[in-house]
């Protein structure tokens, strides 16, 4: 490349390299994608030194003008000011057709706000962040992870790339079906069925089976993607109490003869958000009382494998004499959620109704995750991973634990969690968790508000924090921030107790 | 490992080693995922060739107790015997429990069958198939997406596996937006949202814009998915008939006043299964007529990228004023399926609540195969493999019309297609193509018969013919065949008409 350079020049000649790159750029003499050349191989044609071109490009790059590709070089970018305005800066809200100015129902207006509340949370890398519903991000199998998408590639060629069974890639299923077998879940192949994640198992349940107005029995508080998807489709849902032994089976019987649920909903291990466990005498009551009054289970098990203490009772599904558990599961926790790869287990004709549905709603999970997946598996290293995190979950919790126990003020309460990623923890009586989290923005801790796992009356005492993501130390700095915040909290309220006592909601 | 061998034994040496490793395995002894010594090695430590050490592990690999894996060695794979039976082997169907025991409805059992059978179809290697709905597999570029993948995972690290923006990777969704633009459909990468695949963004409209026993205009014949997704919902299909200028237009204004659908559901390019585009005057008067009707149309363009000869339209969205036109397309047909990578743009306040719909789905598409895309699009690679695959593709199409030109009989009719996957042919008055299925699969190829393609009345004498996936000379052998089949199918009309005259359904 010919670069005309005026050596006399005022202008450094960084910036007459950048100048004539740019100009060049925008009239189009170097369309999207050209390749530019190497710095070494300019700044030795130019006769100067390489750093002035590393600084033409840079500056070329902070414009938007060209951008670096995986370590193979510089090339010219999309032109972005060519594309158009957002529609809805063109158009004002009333010019809409009117079949788009309904308005959002309450349900699903209410469930895109927390979760968009959740998301802007996790969005403050200065914060100490207790938020995450998934493992460390640091422990993700990277490496593995890739090492089996090569050798997948290699191996199969154009058949990792193709549609595969919309069951799921067969081997891949066995696999999942020794795993469960091995846990006392006796599963077959044939009745697993490979899903885009467990939300998407939940969906597809909750499409084949609801219909608006239909009520759902779920814990009270409990998954707010549950609570998003059954709300978005007009469902009502009942909500049946947590203690420490899990949802309060003996409040079911009664639920079942008077609301007349059609489903049930339930995390029997590590709840999400209370972390609690199900007893197993629950779980054999609630078992006998779906198959008394006929009415289908849905067990998420979405983190069943992180035990760090205790002992495990069997799953729902192990306890079912015929059919009417549907077990649902993932590898997003354990492993890593951006291969979006679940599953379920049914047996029964609803099995091949949820095959019909999981090919109309995406035909098929990605092939290629699935294969990797089953490839990462088969040669060991899942237990492996497994393991390791175990053993670093149950530090951070401890960790947890310990900090809380050191910091937290007095009338503080929070339940030991066994497994999985979460504490349960409240707040000493009458102060509110949303209240509490913007104090604990400015001490730098963000948190879930435990009224958002709530569908109906959302109690305001509780917090969701999940142990698992951040290291040791970062746990303990974190819990001493939290216990400032909720020291100024109080203060705040006795100030307020002195001066104007109002209504406070009372605890569930 | 000390295997005892006995040379003096009539029993092979390789059979010694296989009988003992079996045995070793059965008795757990070998417990899952031990790596058994390389053959090499083994071969050196019985002092025996290395030939007898592969044949024993060829053995123990048929009878399925070891697997090799990834090329990094022998592994003792899962004892299959331990896994349960199919829970349908020991239950009988009345034992279900009776939430179970509802019967497929009707539309959800059809579309099943329906597809079932298009699977079935593809799964017999020795025939020729015209059957495949996507590219030509020797086509997907495996390798550059390894790559690809191998950049972004090196990168991005754990966050190429985290869960992602859940309406896409925004850089992906700004090239796509870009692509978009410059074909004159001017979208902005907030209007962009990425979905598993085109199945899924139809869904997610589907499920957001449509209740039991609403109206969806379609052309008549659609897509097969389309058909089982909305009768799934319990949805009513209005056809429109299609003719070689698409969707006749002139009889959806009536249809809007009658039976005033919720959506109109069209592919204006290269319309599956006839191949055929809808004429630019048609776009205009159905985009004025949804602006009039105040009906949204949601445009599936799976394939618009696949001109081979002739004038492109302008999509339906580059001719939509204010966000009447849902847009949906894919990457599954121009480069592959597994990766399932699909998108849709809108406008106005329906975009937020498909966003809403799209997060209790599925939370969010692969971030990991998102990115993967974006860097493939980004270094200019999927223009180039467009190209070629436009190319390659033409010439079978071309060769193709040759074929049939030269052997099918006489009252044969097909349309040229200017682009896209399929061919449509009517068959000689009278000849039904799910007959004419069971002949050709006799003279070793294979199609869809064009019935599967319409939701009501299901016209016979159509067949749909897919002349991307094989090579030319390959194409001109299937057409050989199909025209021998037909030829015996007129033959034994003719002895039927001679003996037995019976009621023929006339052509549509």
């Amino acid at each position: 490349m010919r670069i005309p350079l005026d050596r006399d020049s005022d202008e450094p000649l960084y910036r007459q390299i950048q100048r004539f790159l740019s100009e060049q750029i925008q009239a189009g003499a170097l369309p999207t994608g050209t390749r530019l050349p190497a710095t070494r191989e300019l700044a030795s044609s130019l006769e100067i030194s390489r750093t002035t071109v590393t600084n033409a490009y840079a500056e070329l790059e902070a414009e938007g003008l060209v951008f670096s590709q995986l370590g193979s070089g510089t090339f010219v970018a999309p032109l972005l000011g060519t594309l158009p305005e957002p529609a809805e800066n063109l158009v004002s809200a009333g010019d809409w057709p009117l079949w788009q100015q309904q308005p959002l129902d309450r349900g699903q207006a209410l469930a895109q706000q927390e979760l968009a509340y959740l998301f802007a949370s996790v969005a403050h890398p200065d914060l100490i962040s207790f938020v995450g519903g998934v493992g460390a991000a640091q422990l993700f199998p990277v490496d593995d992870f890739r090492k089996a998408i090569q050798a997948v590639l290699r191996r199969d060629g154009p058949d990792a790339l193709a549609y595969g069974d919309p069951a799921g890639y067969p081997p891949l299923r066995t696999t999942i079906a020794h795993i469960l077998t091995s846990q006392g879940i006796p599963a077959h192949p044939d009745n697993v069925l490979i899903t885009s994640g467990a939300q998407q198992a939940l969906a597809l349940i909750a499409y084949l089976l609801l219909r608006p107005g239909d009520v759902v029995l779920v814990e009270s508080p409990t998954y707010v993607g549950a609570i998003a998807l059954f709300r978005s489709m007009g469902v009502r849902l009942q909500g049946v109490p947590v203690d420490e032994q899990g949802m309060r089976v003996e409040s079911v019987e009664g639920l079942l003869r008077t609301v007349r649920p059609r489903l049930v909903y339930v995390m029997a291990n590590f709840q999400n958000p209370t972390g609690v466990c199900m007893s197993g005498q629950r779980r054999r009551q609630l078992v006998a009382l779906a198959n008394r009054y006929n009415v289908p289970i849905l067990e998420d098990d979405y983190v069943g494998d992180l035990r760090y203490d205790g002992r495990a009772q069997p799953a729902l599904k192990a306890l079912d004499p015929g059919g009417h558990v549907m077990y649902v599961s993932t590898f997003s926790k354990v492993l890593m959620p951006g291969i979006r790869v679940g599953f379920l287990v049914a047996e029964g004709p609803v099995y091949e109704r949820i095959l019909a549905g999981k090919h109309t709603h995406d035909l098929a999970t990605s092939t290629l995750m699935q294969r990797a997946l089953e490839a990462y598996i088969t040669v060991g290293r899942y237990q492996a991973h497994l393991r390791r995190v175990r053993r670093l979950y149950r530090c951070r919790r401890d960790a947890m634990l310990e900090a809380l126990e050191r910091y937290m003020p007095d009338g503080t309460r929070w339940e030991l969690p066994q497994g999985g990623l979460f504490l349960w923890l409240q707040l000493p009586a009458g102060l509110s968790a949303e209240e509490l989290h913007s104090l604990a923005g400015e001490e730098g801790v963000c948190f879930v508000p435990g009224s958002y796992f709530f569908h109906g009356k959302r109690p305001q005492s509780f917090l969701r924090l999940s142990f698992v993501v951040n290291p040791v130390e970062v746990i303990e700095e974190g819990a001493r921030r939290l216990a400032r915040a909720i020291e100024r909290l109080l203060v705040r309220g006795d100030d307020e107790d002195a001066s104007a006592p109002r209504h406070r909601e009372v605890q569930v």
